[in-house]
């Protein structure tokens, strides 16, 4: 038995997730559960898994929950508990952060959904894991996909080709993209996800993110790191190797898949998840990302070069950005121009501690609402 | 320095070996060659390479072998002898059984492209390779890509997806592949080859072989391998494990690269062959194969099924009708015909020795000529 906590569980990951260890009760326990305001679900599953431990957004909310059982606790605590053996962060935004060093630095395994904690804190997540032993286990498709092609190979990648849908929006022109609505850029065509994750699929900055990733989890050169549009989303991302030779990974748009492999990892466990025809699957295609139409990627793709805090006021500064174009305060394609001013104005610091980087964090959010206000 | 001996070096798998060796002398020392009756590129390669040992068909060829430096010998001895580190055995036929088994039996690693010896023996050879450890490493782009997708896999393969180009011939109507000729079989859109295995292609007994000699090398039951039609020639293979999860080999097709593999294997050397360019490579499709258009397959999938000397028959009837059909004595689809025909009249036996798999062989191409001569 493989003893969980699962930080987020009523998110669209940690339910996911929940649904994986569903289907597989004698291998998993959920010893904790973590969620921010939806305590109506969460009371759903603390009755279901009945966890030892329990943290959630406010004492309000606490009290709302019933049954007894359990203790509360903070997502820290819960992260480096020694009765947990694999924690599952899957909290969006920088709020994952700190559960994930705690646990870094307890040496656990982490399977890792929220992106901006590599995002932001790349350099120390991985310096931590490396000085811990702690192993960091994606469960995104894309990062999975490439986690799954290294199975068995030593250091001899030379590309990483993440594939990206495109959104919803990859065939708009520029001014099609400035009407774009909050309605229209929730409604992602291939995978079903949280608020936050799809804006930032359809401006792809979420696919920036995943460079950013995948160059701290892999320890690829950020330049070897390329974005193809595959709107198919049934190739989640390529390994080119040095010899030539590429490797990718495949199945239908599912996100149980590469959460199931993060959960049993290394073995690979007999599932009913359904299977890809490929003798019936239609055409692959794939084709380079427009990245005078999709600024969102270029500005990430330059952060994650240039280093430093600047990927900080990137994630900071396009969670505002988010924030505001779904309060209607700004278009769709004022999400980049945000983001953009926010790292022009920015002095990045090199190699910068946790404490610069929160710093860097909370000057993009306040510099961001600052200057639209004054709009 | 691994120490190679290479049977069929004046063939097309041949030279390409020449090709990756001349890429890394620092690697490779060239021990033995071995080819038949060309004896001009022979002549050659023995000069550049300066091989120890050299095999030639005739003792007339022999004779026109200038130099000295080296001794003549057997497919046998080479096969084995104390020197070689890596036996590469690229004879077409059944040529390549004796050596193969001659190499496994010496515990040698072999680097196998002559499927004949897997078809025709497989239980034999594997068993021999599990007795003495020998590993026997695929230099054909199909199984390299399975080979490729297994590493640091355990055995949690569902199914294997062989892909086929679909030779020429894929868009013909049955009248159309009747009145095929020689010269119109022989132009592969994707592959360059030599004449048996370029028709083996048009025909799909190529690929009917190929299912039968996974079967052996990754330890599949038959029916858990498939065929998928992909023009392209990108993706060289597909297998799917049990958690639902497919990997995928790629490239641009160049057998220097499954060759390269097989060579240096475990290691992945850096290499110059051309870069496939994944954003701006096109569509990839898939198709079902039309086992109505394409007998042969059908054919080889149902001698694979039921084993036995079946395959043996099958491979042996073929190569007689190839031969037959490039002589313009039986039509395109009259290969098929003949294999058929043979399948029928033979009593296979089941778990055949190889005396018993030799019989079945001469029975065959006796029993098609015979038939033959008649009609």
């Amino acid at each position: 038995m493989k003893r969980l906590a699962i930080l987020g569980s009523t998110g669209s990951i940690g339910q996911q997730t929940l649904d994986v260890v569903r289907s597989y009760l004698d291998r998993f326990q959920v010893i904790a559960l973590a969620a921010g305001g939806n305590v109506e679900l969460l009371a759903r599953q603390v009755k279901e898994f009945q966890p030892k431990l329990v943290a959630v957004g406010s004492t309000a909310s606490a009290e709302r929950l019933p049954g007894d059982g359990y203790e509360f606790s903070s997502l820290e605590e819960i992260a480096s508990h020694p009765h947990v053996d694999l924690l599952v962060v899957a909290i969006s935004g920088k709020a994952g952060l700190g559960p994930t060093l705690a646990a870094i630095k307890a040496g656990k395994s982490i399977a890792l959904a929220t992106k901006e904690a590599l995002v932001m804190a790349g350099e120390i997540v991985t310096a931590e894991a490396r000085r811990s032993g702690a192993q960091i286990l994606p469960i995104d498709s894309e990062p999975s996909a490439i986690w799954q092609c290294l199975r068995g190979e030593g250091r001899s990648i030379a590309r990483l080709i993440l594939t990206a849908s495109g959104g919803p929006f990859r065939q708009l022109t520029w001014d099609e993209l400035a009407a774009v609505t909050p309605e229209q850029a929730l409604n992602h065509p291939t995978w079903k996800m949280g608020k936050k994750i799809t804006i930032d699929s359809a401006t792809m900055m979420n696919k920036g993110f995943e460079v950013i990733e995948a160059h701290w989890l892999f320890d690829v050169p950020s330049e070897n790191i390329e974005v193809a549009i595959h709107p198919q989303s049934i190739v989640h991302s390529f390994v080119e190797f040095v010899d030539g030779s590429v490797k990718a990974e495949l199945s239908l748009p599912d996100m149980r898949l590469p959460i199931q492999y993060a959960l049993f990892y290394p073995e690979r466990p007999h599932s009913e998840l359904p299977r890809l025809d490929i003798a019936n699957m239609g055409p692959l295609t794939f084709e380079p990302p427009d990245l005078g139409k999709f600024p969102c990627l270029r500005l990430a793709l330059e952060a994650g070069r240039k280093g430093g805090t600047y990927p900080a006021v990137l994630a900071a500064a396009d969670e505002i950005g988010v924030e505001l174009f779904l309060q209607r305060r700004i278009r769709f394609v004022d999400i980049a121009r945000v983001v953009e001013e926010a790292l022009e104005r920015h002095q990045s610091i090199s190699h910068p501690t946790l404490e610069q980087i929160m710093a860097a964090d909370a000057w993009a959010r306040e510099s961001v609402l600052r200057m639209e206000s004054r709009r």
